[in-house]
C-alpha cells in the first residue's frame, strides 16, 4: 500500500465545500419535517457551516443559492463568513421556484420568461463579483412532462443561447459549471439530462465552462467513475455535487448508500491528479438531511469523503499497474480491494490531531453544546428551507 | 376482432373513481405551481369531480383523503356529492404529514406515535361509516433513509399489529386495501415496498384485505401486468391507482407514458373477469397535474383508460388462444397487436353519443365555460393542496 | 393531421437495412435454439434478406458482419445480392469472438492483441473497398468485469489511438460509425458505454465519424428520442440499430416492447430532416429472433418501423407548434397522440399496392412456400450463428 | 463492537456450498472464453471444489446441476467427493437446454413437453435419493418474449401443477427450493420473476418448500436485505445463490460489486438466527468466472462471504437497538458502519490459523502448484461448460 504520510499530506490540503441549504429544512413532496434550531437567514447558515469546518478542518467554504441566500450587502455576508473562519464559495443560481417557470426558465417557450431567467443569471454573476466567487453553478430544472409538450431541439437552441450569454458575461477568472440530471422535477424530457449534453454545451462555450457531476443524478446502473475518468481526460470536470442514493436523486449523506462507489470515484479523481491543489475541481456536498440533524449530517458527510479519499490514496498503484499490465484480473482487483478494506479511521484521527482538531469530530460536536445553543437561540422568525 | 357491441356494453358500465386531491395543487419538492381556479375545500373538489363525470359518464365517484378532505359533517359532503350527480368513494388515510411521523407512523419506534397513527386510521373508519365507503386504502410512507436506522423486521411486526387492529375494526362490508411502493419518501427501506409484502400481509388479515396496484410504484423493468394477472389468480387484487411514469413515481396522466403497457394491464384484467361489474376491483386514478390544468387532465385520464379498455375488449381471444396453443409466437403477438393498433376513438365517440354525452369530452369541457367560471369564482381563501 | 399523400411519398423512399445475422441462429448464454431452414452461408443469408425486401419493398440492402460473413470473393457475394434484387450495405467489424479478446480488443492491455484487432479492422475496410460499402460500424465489447481490473483512462487512450488509425485508413466517401452500449458482455466498465463517449470520440475523429444509436443499449429510464434529437442537432447521428427491449439488450423485434417510444424516436428523426433521402442516416435492424421464425420476424420488424414512421409523418406539426408556443401542455400532447392513435395500416396497405406489392407482407410470405422450401433444401452443413 | 471470539465461533461453523458449474467454462451470448485446465467431467469438478475447501475450510459441499453433472453411478461420485474431503450437496435441475424447451418447460403450452420436463424433475429427485441431497433447487427459465405469446395465468396454473407433483414426490427430509429471477433468458414475462411469486407458490406447497434468493436476480433498486428479512420472518428463506452484479444477472464474484450490500444482507441473516447451524438456510455460490481463473475466483468468493459475515457479527447490536429505540438516525447508522468499516481480515487470518489453515488462502493456492498441475494434466477431452 501507498504511504500513510503521503496520504496524510494530501488529506491535509483537501477542501470540501458545504452547501448553505443543507442547514435549512428540506424534505420530499410529501412533507418537510421542520427541525429545531434551523437557521433563519444566510448568516445563521454560515455560522453552522463554520461549525462543520471547526470540527473537520477541511470545509472552509460555503456555497450560496440565489435567491435563497439573497442579502442586501454581500460584503457583509462575506465578512461574517470570514469572521467565522470560512469563506463564501460557489454561487448556485435558482431559476425554478417562480410561478413563471412552470414550463421552464431559459428554455421556456415564452421569450419574456426566458429573459427573466437570464436576468436572474446575470444577477448571480453580479453576486459573484461581490463575493469573489470563482464558480457559477447552473442546474436547470427545465424540461417537459408530456411527449409533444415542447420541441426538444428548440429548447436546446434556447439553452445554448442563454448559456452563451451568461458565459460572455463572466470575467476571465470566473467559470460556468453546468450540472446535469436525469429527471425530476421534469418527468419526460430534461434539457440537460446527462453528462454528454452538459459536455457538448461546455465544449462550445469554451475553456472556462465545465461539467458538474452530481453523484445522484444518473440512471440506474450508470458507472459514475467512468464518467469522472472520461471528463478528467477531456479536461472538462469542473465540480462534484456529492451525495448518495439507493433509488433516484435521494440526496442522502455521501457514502451512505454505496461507500465502495465513492471510493472508486475518488480513486479515478486521484489517478488523474484531481486531488492536486491546483486541479480546479470543486468538491461540494449537495444533500438533504430530511430526517437527521443537519450539522452532524454535514460533519459525517465530510468524514465520509475523507475516508474514501484516504482509501483511494492508499492504493498501491505500482502493484495495480503491474497486475493490470499482466492481465491478472483477480490480482488487480485484489490490489484495489486491499485499500478499500483497510480501516482508515485511525489514520484520519491521527491527521486531525496533527491539525489540532479532536480526532472524533462527531463526538466533539456532540459535546460542544452548539446544538442546544441554536435550539434555544433560534426562536421566532422563519426557518430557512428550499422556498426561502 | 371481438365484437364492437359487446365491447360497448362493458365500456358502458365501466367505473373509474376520481381522486379529490387531483383537483388541488400539487408539485415536486422543488416547487408547487399554483393554478387559478383550484378548489379551496372538499365541496369545490366534489364540484370539479362532478364535471369530469358529466363529460365522461363513467366517473361517478370521488375518493377522499383524510385529513385533506376533513369536514365537520360527512353527511353534508355526501349530499353535496349526490346533488352533483356523483357519490363519495374510497377513503384514503394520510399518516405522513404530521411532524410526529418523521420516523414513521404505524411502524415508528415510538409506541406513542404508533398509537396516534392507529387512532387516525380508526377515525378514517369512522368516516367510512358515515360516508358509506366500502374501501379503506392504506398507503404508508413509512420506511428508513439509512442502513441501521431501524430494525427492518421489528417494523414488520409493528405494521402487522396495526393492520390487524384496523382490519378488526372494519365492518363486514368494508375492505382494507394495502398499497405498496418501492421508494419515496423513504430512501433506504420502505415498509411495504412491493406486491409480495402487501400480499403476504393481506393473506394473514383475511378475505377482505386486498392489494392495491399503483402503476407508478415499481422498480424499473417490472412487468406490471404479470403482477396483475397473478393477484387476480389469487383473488387478491383490490384496486388500481392509475397513473403513468417514465422514471419513478412521476404521477403523470395514465396512459401518457406507455399506452401499450396500460393496454396490456387492462387485457389481463379483462381476461380474469376483472371488468365484470361484481369483480370487486376499484379502478381509481391517482395522479398529479403539476403543470397541466386539472379538470381536463382528469378527463383525458378517464378517456385514456377507456381507450385502453376498449382495445383490450377487442382482442380476438379465440384466435389468440389458438395461436398460443400452437406455439405460434408471431401469430399470437399479432392478434394482440391487431387490437392495440386499432383506432378505438370512433367506437368511444359512438358510445358517448348513445349515453347522451358529447362524443368529444375535452372539447365539450373547453366549450362549457366552467374553467373561466371557477377562475372567476374561486377568489380568496386557501387553495387546496397536499398540505391542506 | 398532415397529408396522407405526403406521408406516402416519404414512406415510398424509406430504406431499412437488414442484418445478415438476423437470419442465423441466435440465443442467450443459456441456450441457442436451432431452427430449421436457417442459412448455412452468407449466400443463403442474402437470399433470405432478399425475400424480406421482396415482400416489403423498403429493405434493399443487407449488412454484413465480418468474419461471420467472410467469403473468398466479395465481388461474387455482391453479385449474388444484386441478382437477388438487393445490395450489400454496412460492414460490421467483429473483434469479440477470438480467445485473444478475453480482456479486450483495441483496448486490451496487451499491445500485440491490440495490433491484431486493428489489423482486423483494416481488413474490414478492405472488404468495404470491395463491396462498395459506405459505412464501417464499430461496436466494441471491450470493457472490464471487476473494479481495478484495468485502467479506465488508459483504455480510452488505446481506443482513441485505434479509432484514429481506422479513420485515417478510410477513403473520403467512407464513414466510421461508432456504437455505444451500457453493458454486456462487460459487466463493470464498458469502453464506449454511452452516447457521450461515442460523440466525444467522433468529434475528435472528424466529419465522417458518426454515432450509432442502438435502441436497446441504454440504462433504464433513458430518453432515447432526446439523444436522437441532440445528435441530429449536432450533425452526429450516423445510424440506428433498431430493436426493442423490456429489460436490457433484449434484441426483440423493433416496436414490440414500446411502440410509442419508436414513434417518438421517428418523430424526432422526421422533424430534423432525418427521413430525407440525403440525410445520411442508416436505418438498420439489429435483432435476434431467438424463438420466432427469422424471415417473418424481419418482415414484421420492417412493418413496425414503417407504421411508426407513418404515424410520425401524420403529426400535424403546425397545430403542434402552435400549442407548444401557447404553453398548452394538454393540447400539444393531444396533437402528438392524435397521430399515434391513428391506425395507419390501411395507408400502408394502400402504399404497398401502389408499389406493386401484396398489402399484407406477412400473409404473402406465409403463402409463398419459401419457408417450406428452405426447410427442405437446407439440409446438412452448419447453420449460421453468432459463432460462425 | 460485539466480541471477536463469539464472531470466530460462528465463522468456524459457517458453511458455503460451491457450484460444480463454476469450475467449467462460462461466458456470455457473445463468447465463451475457454480456460486451460478446466474440468472435463464431474469428477474433476469435484476435485477442484475440494481444493477450494482445502484452502478455506468452510466449503465442504458441492452442488450438482443435472444433466450437466450426470454420471452413471452417483454412489461413485459421492465416494469421490468423500475421498476428496467434501460431500455432494444441492441438486439443481436443468430444464432449459433442450430444443423442446424453446417455449418453456413445465409451463410450455404443449403438454408433452411439460411431461418431459416433469419427468426430468422426477429424475433429479431420484438423483437426490442416491446422493442423499436434502435440497432440490428449481430455477425455471420459462417465460415469454412477446406480449400475447402465451397466457400469463395459464402458465401459472401449469407451474403450480408441476410444482405440486414434484413436492409430492419428495420424501419427508427433502426440500423444494424455488428460485426467482426478473428476466433472462425470457425477455417479456418470466414465470417466477420475483420473490412474491416464489413465496406464494411455496406457501401453497407446504413447509418444505422454500424460496431461494439469488442476489443477482432483482430489478434495479431492489432492497435485497428487506426481502431476506421478510422471508426469514415468514420462515420461508431456504437458500442463497450468492454472486454480485452492477447491471443485470452479471454473476460476478459475490461482494465484488457492492460489498456493503452483502454485509447488510448477512446482517439481516444473522439478526434472524440464520447463521445458526440448524437454520436450514443453504448458503451457495452461483457465479460465472468468465474471465478470471475459476478456482481462485471461488476462493475469493468464499473469503468475501466470510468477511461480510465477520463484519455482520461484529455489529454492536445492543448499541444499535438503543440508538434505534431513541430515534437516533445518525447514531444507529454509525453503529452499523462502525462494523462495516472494521478491517476483519486479521480476525479471519487468525481463525484460519486456529483451524490449521494458511491465513492467506489465495497465496496458499497460488503456491500449491495445483493450477499448473491441472493445466498439464487435463489435456484432451471436452471441457465442461454450460452445455455439457
Amino acid at each position: 500500500m501507498a504511504g500513510r504520510e503521503a496520504a496524510k499530506n494530501v488529506l491535509r490540503t483537501q477542501r470540501i465545500e458545504l452547501p448553505s441549504w443543507a442547514f435549512g429544512n428540506s424534505g420530499t413532496r410529501f412533507k418537510v419535517f421542520a427541525q429545531q434550531g434551523v437557521p433563519r437567514d444566510p448568516f445563521e447558515k454560515i455560522a453552522d457551516a463554520a461549525r462543520v469546518h471547526a470540527h473537520t478542518g477541511v470545509a472552509p467554504t460555503v456555497a450560496l443559492h440565489i435567491p435563497w441566500d439573497e442579502v442586501e450587502d454581500y460584503t457583509v455576508l462575506a465578512r461574517a463568513a470570514s469572521d467565522a473562519g470560512i469563506a463564501l464559495g460557489t454561487i448556485n443560481a435558482n431559476v425554478f421556484q417562480d410561478d413563471d417557470y412552470k414550463l421552464g426558465s431559459v428554455t421556456n417557450p415564452d421569450p419574456a420568461i426566458r429573459r427573466k431567467a437570464l436576468d436572474h443569471l446575470f444577477a448571480c454573476v453580479d453576486v459573484m463579483d461581490r463575493t469573489g466567487s470563482r464558480d457559477l453553478k447552473l442546474w436547470f430544472s427545465d424540461g417537459t412532462n408530456y411527449p409533444g409538450q415542447d420541441d426538444i431541439r428548440a429548447r436546446q437552441d434556447r439553452l445554448a443561447e442563454a448559456l452563451a450569454a451568461v458565459y460572455e458575461r463572466l470575467s476571465a477568472d470566473q467559470r460556468l459549471i453546468l450540472e446535469y440530471k436525469l429527471f425530476e422535477p421534469a418527468f419526460y424530457t430534461t434539457d440537460v439530462p446527462d453528462w454528454g449534453t452538459s459536455y457538448a454545451h461546455c465544449l462550445r462555450l469554451g475553456e472556462r465552462a465545465k461539467v458538474c457531476v452530481d453523484t445522484g443524478h444518473h440512471a440506474p446502473g450508470t458507472n459514475i467513475e467512468f464518467i469522472v475518468a472520461f471528463l478528467l481526460r477531456e479536461g472538462k470536470l469542473g465540480a462534484f455535487d456529492f451525495n448518495s442514493r439507493f433509488y433516484a436523486d435521494d440526496d442522502l449523506i455521501v457514502g451512505a448508500a454505496d461507500p465502495f462507489q465513492l471510493f472508486r470515484i475518488l480513486f479515478e479523481v486521484k489517478q488523474a491528479g484531481g486531488l492536486d491543489q491546483d486541479s480546479g475541481i470543486a468538491f461540494m456536498l449537495d444533500q438533504c438531511h430530511n430526517i437527521e440533524p443537519k450539522i452532524p449530517g454535514q460533519i459525517r458527510s465530510v468524514m465520509n469523503v475523507q475516508e474514501a479519499t484516504a482509501k483511494a490514496l492508499l492504493v498501491d498503484t505500482e502493484a495495480l499497474a503491474a497486475a493490470q499490465a499482466a492481465g491478472d484480473v483477480l490480482g488487480a482487483n485484489g490490489v484495489l480491494m486491499d485499500a478499500f478494506n483497510t480501516d482508515v479511521r485511525p489514520l484520519l484521527a491521527e491527521l486531525r490531531e496533527e491539525m489540532g482538531l479532536d480526532p472524533d469530530p462527531m463526538a466533539a460536536y456532540a459535546r460542544s453544546g452548539y446544538a442546544d445553543e441554536i435550539v434555544a437561540g433560534r426562536v421566532g422568525g422563519n426557518q430557512a428551507g428550499w422556498g426561502a
